[in-house]
Formats: structure tokens, C-alpha cells, sequence
């Protein structure tokens, strides 16, 4: 065959991520380069009987084609957990269930996005959502993230010199650095997306329930409902492996969303949503998500409290309120790159800076995460990363 | 909002069968408008036990990420299969599990067409097809089907007008005229296509293996491997509420398709996959699709039964071998859409054929299903529409 690829699969960029795991498989390695949640605290057995009850009463019911905006019943739940908590009021008409929520942005793409288009993403983004927009050939525009938010001021400017159409943002324990947006942050991005009439946020939030510090913060979907859209996931607080998720959206949105998720996958698997839906409703998912919250929170502190006694003082590390993922600054110089391929030899794993940016390689940041290791091993894994550190810093100083 | 939406939705047809079936919802009403495989053929308990056993004996293990081109195990049972069922051979690296056939077209359409890029489609051709590659903005080239195959002087034609990228097909029991190409078709067929360097042609086979009459064809695969991109599901053998499906493509073109499934959904539901590889294990499926085979063989015998029994003369009609649709061409100038509000009056449901074509309305052609309804209810169905076909073709004639 000839080169009969199209353009915009030859500019999506591969996982660097998928590459750098299989560097990491070795069983040795203690890894803090994965994204995933901790299994051992999937409910297997509650998952199990729901299941089981499901074929039970429901039969050959579960196992027909459904509907492209999904389950009726599980877009109703999910309804009623905005109402309890966030105080958010959403209709089941404008929730569309996806197949993860890496699904919504490629829904949201497919939707939106015409070659050239204008993209606001935060540096560092997430990197299933550079990939997802990639693919329809966007231009992005990063914008710092900090430990407070967003830089509005940078934000206003990219909203002012270019027609942004979307702005993709994890406000809660970011994908990868673990931060959060302040209250006063959200309101100042709502005052600025607000004026604009043909720019949406897209507010991703897989993590939100997982807040182990601090006060919950407010949905941008209560301040500039019309500019929003709401991505949600089961993936962190039930089990990924069903790949369900959600979008909300207004009617008009809704109805072009619809039509492309049939051209997309007709609709989501309908089974794994009927056995999510059964597990919810027979089981307490408050007290669920409590064990994993203070597992994670756990998890969280034995790292930093390892960093602090091991990695040298240059580097600065965010302290995350929730979610999976912390993120470690170097001083300036030092590709992270570098420390990783010194790391492995270590027997020590993370994921370097690099794919988390949009036209940069070799940066001097890395991603850690913590939910899928235990506390003992992290005390372990982050000590053998600092002596790591110490000596390439230590050359580099000397 | 303004008008924010990408060009590429606003071109994609609105699902007219999801509007149509609406109407059919009355519970009197008779439909063959359905396109869904028959819910009482179902191995609910054989499923449910694979279930049950997997939770057992796998607990957390099914409940995590996995790999975006699917799971090994089903990859191999895939491979397995089209050795001992069609004696090709297909590595199980060749194979990437899909978010049911449908995701395989959107991964096709998002991997190979820039915009205004040609393809050659089946005339009548398969709705989600259309819609799929009308995402990515695609010109069509319908190219008409018959008793025996597709018509290959107007495919040759197509071929020297046009660099045309993909040609897709279904060749066994089309959707939605239930034709299958002949042998001899498909000899020529490849011959055309094996001279294009840069034309691909997309093999969708759902059906295949419903065959109740003839002799089993070969794939498209045994005569041009490399033109070849293979699409299977499991929605009509095992169920279809699992979404999985697969396709078949060979080493550089799995690359690129491996990087598009990241970017839309990462993977296909995992659950879903151990749960049907589970079951296939654990069952013999052969047995299982004799009873579907047996069934729709049945209905589609008391249909034609009926056919001949109740339709005027001067409508046409395909006799499948196999699938579950057949195909009713009326007089030239009698609109099928027509018919079907007459027939929606008199309690029996259809689908018009205009959804099946690429700009053509008010078309004299309409589909038939038989896979949901029992026999003695066929007969019912098909006398109804006899009477109302009657009465317009006598209007018509008088």
C-alpha cells in the first residue's frame, strides 16, 4: 500500500506513555508511573452480586442493543448526584453516557472542531486530551497552571488574540500535577469565559470525589452553566474496566453529541451500565468512595513525607487536596528525561514532563502517582528517587 | 452560544431509522423495522455463569485498565476462529478489538479520509457506514448491488474516475438488501482492487456467519490480504450489549488504528471482552449459531412464504441466504415512505429505503427484517401489508 493515511493521524502524537511503561514492567521496578486506580480497592464482591441479580431479574433485557444517549436509569442517578453533591441541577435529558470519558473529548472534538481550530489548554494538560484534540488538527494554546489555578492573565490573552471555541480544564487534583483551582480562581475564569459567546469550558472531572483535604469547590457548571460542559467518570470511583462516563451538555449540544456518538459506537456498552447502575443502587457508594479517599489521602501523605526527607530542597513538589497524582519541579537544566533513565536503573519509575506539554520536549518536571502503591513501598520507591536526584543535581551544581 | 459547531456534523445525516422507529413503538403494531438479532436467542445463563465464574476465579483482575488493542485471550480466540471457520490465516497482532463494528468504521474513516476523499459504497449501502465516513466529510460513490454482487463495470468506473480510498462492503447478507456476493463477484472484485495501490477494501462481515442456504464464500482476505481491512462483531452470534467487535488489518495500518482507538476510548469495555471470551470458552458456540441459523432460516422462509402469498406480483423481492433483512423493490414511482405511513395506519412497520442511499429521496425500495419477529406473526404482518400495497399499486395502475 501507498501512504493513504490521513493527515490527521499522522499528527496525533503516540503514547509516550505506553512506551514508557513497557520500560517499567520489569517487577522490580517500584513504578509511580501509572494512572490507574488502586485495584485493591475495586468492590469486586458488591460488583459481583449486582451482576448476578441483574441476569436474575432482567434477563435478556441487558443484553439487546440500547440507546445512544444511554440507560435512562443511570443518567437519572447521576443526575441526582450533582443535585446532592454539588447543587447542581442537570435534567437526564442532557447527559449523554459515554464510553470514558476519554470518549466525551473525542465526542466533543468530532463536534466542535474544524482544522485550525482554536483550543486553550493548561501546561501542563492532560495528555488524553491533547491526543483526543489532536486528531481534529486543533491549535492549542497552553496556559500555565499553578497551585491556585489557571493564570487568569495569561488565559485573558489567549482569549483575546485568538477565536478559542474550546477551553479544556481539570479543576480538581489535575491530571498530571495534582493541583486544584481556588474558589477566586473558578470565578475569575467564569467572568472571563462568560463574555464570550463562542467559547466553551470543557470542566473534566474524574477526580472531584476523591478529596481527601480541604473544602469541596464549586462547579464552573454553577457559575456559566450555558458555557459549560461537564465530563464525569465511574472509572475512579467504581472500576474503570466497564469504560463508562458521561458528558452534560445543553439540548442543543446534546442533539449534535448524539449524533456523533452513533457514528461513534452507536452507543455505550449497555451491560456494564445496567451492572453500574445495579451496584449503585444496592450499595452505600458514600462509603465506598470514604475508604478510597482515605486510602489515597494516606497514600498522598507517606509521599510527601518521604520527599521531604529525601529529595534534595531544589526540587518543588504541589501538595494535592485529592485525586492520584502529585508533580515534581526540577531546578532549571535538568531534563526529567534523564532522571528517568537513571531512575529505572534504580529500580524506580514516574512518568517524565514531556507528553503533558504541547511543543515541548526535555523539561525539567515529572508526574508521580501514589494511589496505586502502598505507603510502605512508596517510603521506599521515593527514597531510591532521591538518591537519584542528589547525585544528578549534585553533578550538575558541581 | 453562537454557532460553534464543526462543519463535519452539520453534514452528517440525522439517524432517520431512529426517528421512523418512534412511530413504531405502538405496541399493535407489527414491525419488521428492526435491525436488532433476536433477544430470545440469547445464552442468558450460559453468559451469566461465565460472569459468575470469571468474578469467582479473576476478582479485581476484570476490573481494571487494560490495552487499547484488546484483550490477548480474545484476540487469539478471534484468530482461531477465521482458521478453522474460513481456513485464513490472521495473526492475533492483526486483531484490535472495537467498541462494536461501528467504532471500527469511525477508527477507519478518522485513520484514512481528509476531507473530500473517496469512497465507494454499496448501493443501497449500510446506514452507519454512511454516517461514519460522512464524519470525515468523504465524496460517495454508491456503486448499485444485486442478486449476484456489485455491479463491477461501475466499480471499475468508479476506480479509474476517482482515487478512491476505501471501498466498503458488506458481500454477505448485506444490510440492508440481504444480498451476498457470488464467488465469481468476488474474483472480480479483487482483481479491481488488487491493481490499486491505494485503494482499500472494507470488509464488514456481521452476518456471515448466518448462513442457512448455499455455500459459504470466500473472504475478501484470501484473495488481496493487503487491501483488506476485515470488520467482525459479536453482536449477532453472542449479544450485542456488550459492544465488541473486532477489525483485521495488517502491520502499518494496525499502528495508526491502534493510535486513533487511544484517542477515542483508550479500549474497549474489559469486563465485556473476559466476559464473552468466558463464555466461548465455555460453550459451544457452534451449537449456539445452528439454533440462531435454524431460527432465522424459519422466519425468512415464512416471510418469503407470505411474500408470494400476499404482494401483488410487480413487487420484487431478494431471497437471502443467510443475515436477517430482505429487500422490496415496488414499481418505479411509488415512494416507499409512501407506503410506510399507510402501512404505520393499518398496524405494520418497515424502513423506508432513503436512509440506504446517498442522495436520493423518495426511493421505490424498502427493508424488510425478519430476525425479530416470530412466524405465524410474519404472516400476520406480511398479509397487512400486502392489503395496503394492494390498494396504492391499484391507485397507482388505476
Amino acid at each position: 500500500m501507498g501512504n493513504i493515511f490521513s493527515d490527521r493521524i499522522s499528527d496525533v502524537p503516540r503514547s509516550f506513555i505506553r512506551d514508557i511503561l513497557k520500560l517499567t514492567l520489569d517487577e522490580s521496578i517500584i513504578s509511580f508511573a501509572g494512572g490507574m486506580p488502586n485495584r485493591d480497592l475495586f468492590p469486586v464482591k458488591e460488583i459481583s452480586a449486582a451482576a448476578s441479580r441483574l441476569f436474575a431479574e432482567c434477563g435478556k433485557d441487558i443484553l439487546q442493543y440500547s440507546v445512544s444517549e444511554g440507560y435512562p436509569g443511570l443518567r437519572e442517578w447521576i443526575a441526582g448526584r450533582y443535585k446532592t453533591q454539588k447543587d447542581i441541577n442537570v435534567h437526564p435529558d442532557n447527559i449523554l453516557i459515554t464510553s470514558g470519558s476519554q470518549q466525551g473529548l473525542d465526542l466533543l472534538g468530532k463536534t466542535f472542531l474544524n482544522e485550525g481550530d482554536h483550543v486553550v489548554i493548561e501546561e501542563p494538560g492532560y495528555l488524553g486530551a491533547i491526543q483526543a484534540f489532536s486528531v481534529y488538527k486543533t491549535r492549542f494554546h497552553p496556559v500555565p497552571v499553578d497551585m491556585s489555578g489557571i493564570d487568569t492573565a495569561r488565559l485573558e490573552q489567549a482569549l483575546r488574540e485568538h477565536p478559542v471555541k474550546l477551553f479544556y480544564a481539570v479543576p480538581d487534583f489535575q491530571n498530571p500535577s495534582g493541583i486544584s483551582y481556588s474558589e477566586e480562581n473558578r470565578r475569575r475564569v467564569s467572568a472571563l469565559i462568560e463574555k464570550k459567546r463562542d467559547t466553551l469550558l470543557i470542566e473534566d472531572d474524574p477526580y472531584g470525589e476523591l478529596r481527601f483535604r480541604g473544602a469541596a469547590k464549586s462547579s464552573f457548571h454553577r457559575f456559566i452553566p450555558e458555557n459549560t460542559v461537564l465530563l464525569g467518570s465511574f472509572s475512579k470511583i467504581v472500576a474503570p474496566s466497564f469504560r463508562i462516563g458521561w458528558l452534560v451538555a445543553g439540548d442543543e449540544i446534546m442533539e449534535k453529541l448524539v449524533i456523533a456518538k452513533q457514528a461513534s459506537d452507536l452507543h455505550t456498552n449497555y451491560f456494564g451500565q445496567r451492572v453500574i447502575l445495579r451496584y449503585l443502587e444496592d450499595n452505600d457508594i458514600d462509603r465506598h468512595i470514604e475508604k478510597i479517599r482515605a486510602s489515597y489521602g494516606n497514600q498522598r501523605d507517606a509521599m510527601i513525607e518521604a520527599i521531604e526527607e529525601h529529595f534534595p530542597g531544589e526540587a518543588r513538589f504541589t501538595r494535592p487536596e485529592g485525586g492520584m497524582f502529585l508533580w515534581i519541579t526540577l531546578p532549571e537544566g535538568l531534563p526529567a528525561m534523564d532522571v528517568f533513565k537513571q531512575a529505572v536503573a534504580r529500580k524506580v519509575a514516574f512518568v517524565p514532563g514531556d507528553p503533558f506539554y504541547v511543543n515541548r520536549q526535555g523539561v525539567n518536571t515529572f508526574r508521580l502517582n501514589y494511589s496505586c502503591v502502598d505507603e510502605e513501598t512508596i517510603g521506599t520507591g521515593i527514597k531510591r528517587l532521591g538518591v537519584v536526584l542528589k547525585e544528578m543535581m549534585g553533578k550538575k551544581g558541581g
